[in-house]
């Protein structure tokens, strides 16, 4: 366990290799058992990593995404600005579409295909302006979870105890985390921070790599039932609680993993509050409201796909259904916690004003 | 699975073998992969059964306890009525013990103390009693299930898709079931019914055992997440909510199987009417409100076994918190349905009258 913490504090969850001119990730499906580096050459295996789950979390497919752009442009035969361009444009349609609801895909994919459209550079140059940018992107990504680490970690008190959904640290970004990562600030800011871990099914990103990452931090746990959170939050012994965001509208409203809007209408009943930790690049201002994000249904053997003591659970023939994530409404939000600020209702005008302005107050 | 069906068809969940003089039972740990039927000869052997959960569901464990003290009654050497006396009360004191949360436990062990106290045979027709007794509640068990189902029954509609929540059929019951047992009517007679399957973790007595009941009685289902429940009610593609019971308080407060409360939360956030399927004997009018039922609390290991593909989840080192039962405050409830009929709110009032004097309307 030692061997891996040690790799793993070396490297970042995605990162391009100068050397080799690839890109590298951690393979998250495999985590906690083993830690194994996977390297990509093209964007084909780039857009399929993301698609398996290889690299999730909606920064880190943002940087991932970035990453498979700059293998197209560092890779690609085309002699000319415009093939080079084509190229891009048709690499960035596959992999927009390897997942469809963190919008932090779609905008890495954007900001390169922005910078390079404007640019008036030949091929040779474009080439090193893409590389260029895809690693400002993950650069920056770190730097803004430092920031909303601190940001947020003034809303967690000496003693908390807080539940957490999903997995939204280190492995859910290019590097420190968004949610988790204002936990981890208060952490090494002193406060003790008890952390009820919600297993997050299907996949069990809590479970699996929430806790795994806490043992590293050497901050306290538990995991739980994602259906034990109620019962947590009612009996008085949570004091917050703390989840990402996959993409949020304008409204506030955001989508998030699967099991979130239960949580979080659990904390309102039981007046306990809920932060949404996201970057400015996770909310999607054209949308309106939170009815309007797509929502991935992925494949029912995720769910089906689970064993208790070597043996199978479920009937052979059993069929089951899979929503990735769910909306949660902006009533359902105490604050939300950008690199710009903590923000507080009325959201629409806040956000807005934040992204746009700078923190809200 | 043909051959399962058929054995498990023709015999009850827990039975008393009169030729033997032993205890049968399902061992549900094992299924849907093996239906193993197990056999015990003493008290000790059916309290293990009950707190390893080779039996499980409020009622069946009512009937297993009153099996456990039939052995007794049929088995224990002693001569004098007094001694026999004192053995069973000894018995009871340790199938009491078993589980502290579903309170048929307490009522069927209370129910046959009583009647042998009261009696005032010797010892053999002491022994006598006892085994009629006993049978007498497994036999009830299954003919107040068939009451409840009928009076459950008319609140689904044709087409209706519900989400029931941990296992309440059959195996949670001597024979026919609680929840399960009303959906399982609406499809006798006739009525399209959908079920989504709350899988239930840690046990997942959804994703095992009510899933492989639909699966014999052709109902058509399909597994979900607990934490996909809230994206099934908030896009509407729920009609009703239905689960059973462990120990209701006199208010109609009820602990049920942990995620309950946050299913019911999300049922009544989107306005899904939510309906609660007890006997009478789940009902404690003893306790004023749900803030006074105890609360088991279950080996971590039973949130932290958990395999995907073969391999652990969970960090080798983790600790997980795991209370096996939420209480969910009446407010939530749209109705509870007993034997004697469909009470409604007010429940303090209503309650009383149901159990006291017949349906309360």
């Amino acid at each position: 366990m030692r061997a891996f913490f040690d790799v793993w504090f070396e490297m970042r969850t995605v990162e391009w290799d100068d050397a080799s001119g690839q890109v590298r990730m951690i393979d998250q499906r495999l985590l906690p058992s083993e830690l194994k580096i996977v390297s990509y050459t093209d964007y084909h295996q780039v857009a399929s990593a993301i698609r398996d789950m290889v690299v999730r979390g909606a920064p880190a497919i943002g940087a991932a995404a970035a990453y498979g752009l700059a293998l197209t442009a560092s890779r690609s035969p085309s002699i000319s600005r415009n093939e080079l361009l084509a190229d891009l444009e048709r690499s960035a349609g596959e992999l927009r579409a390897a997942r469809p609801t963190a919008v932090n895909l779609n905008w890495a994919l954007n900001r390169i295909l922005s910078v390079a459209t404007a640019s008036d550079t030949q091929a040779h140059e474009l080439r090193e302006l893409v590389i260029r940018e895809a690693k400002q992107i993950a650069d920056e990504d770190v730097a803004i979870n430092h920031q909303m680490a601190r940001n947020g970690a003034v809303l967690i008190q000496d003693g908390d105890t807080v539940i957490h959904h999903c997995n939204t640290g280190a492995l859910a970004t290019v590097d420190w985390g968004t949610a988790l990562g204002v936990i981890r600030m208060a952490h090494e800011q002193g406060k003790r921070v008890h952390v009820l871990v919600d297993e997050t099914r299907p996949r069990l990103q809590g479970a699996r790599l929430t806790a795994w990452e806490l043992e590293q931090y050497k901050i306290p746990y538990e995991i739980i039932s994602d259906g034990a959170a109620g019962f947590f939050l009612r009996s008085g012994q949570v004091q917050r609680v703390f989840f990402g965001g996959d993409r949020m509208a304008a409204n506030g409203d955001v989508a998030n993993k699967i099991g979130t809007y239960m949580l979080a209408l659990a904390a309102n009943d039981n007046h306990v509050p809920v932060y949404c930790v996201v970057p400015t690049s996770t909310i999607d201002l054209s949308l309106e409201h939170g009815g309007l994000i797509p929502i991935e249904e992925r494949s029912a053997r995720e769910v089906l796909d689970i064993q208790v003591g070597g043996h199978a659970v479920t009937p052979s023939g059993a069929s089951a259904r899979n929503p990735a994530f769910d909306v949660n409404p902006n009533r359902l939000l105490t604050a939300i916690v950008t690199e710009k600020g903590v923000v507080y209702p009325p959201y629409t005008e806040n956000i807005w004003k934040s992204v746009s302005e700078g923190a809200a107050h």
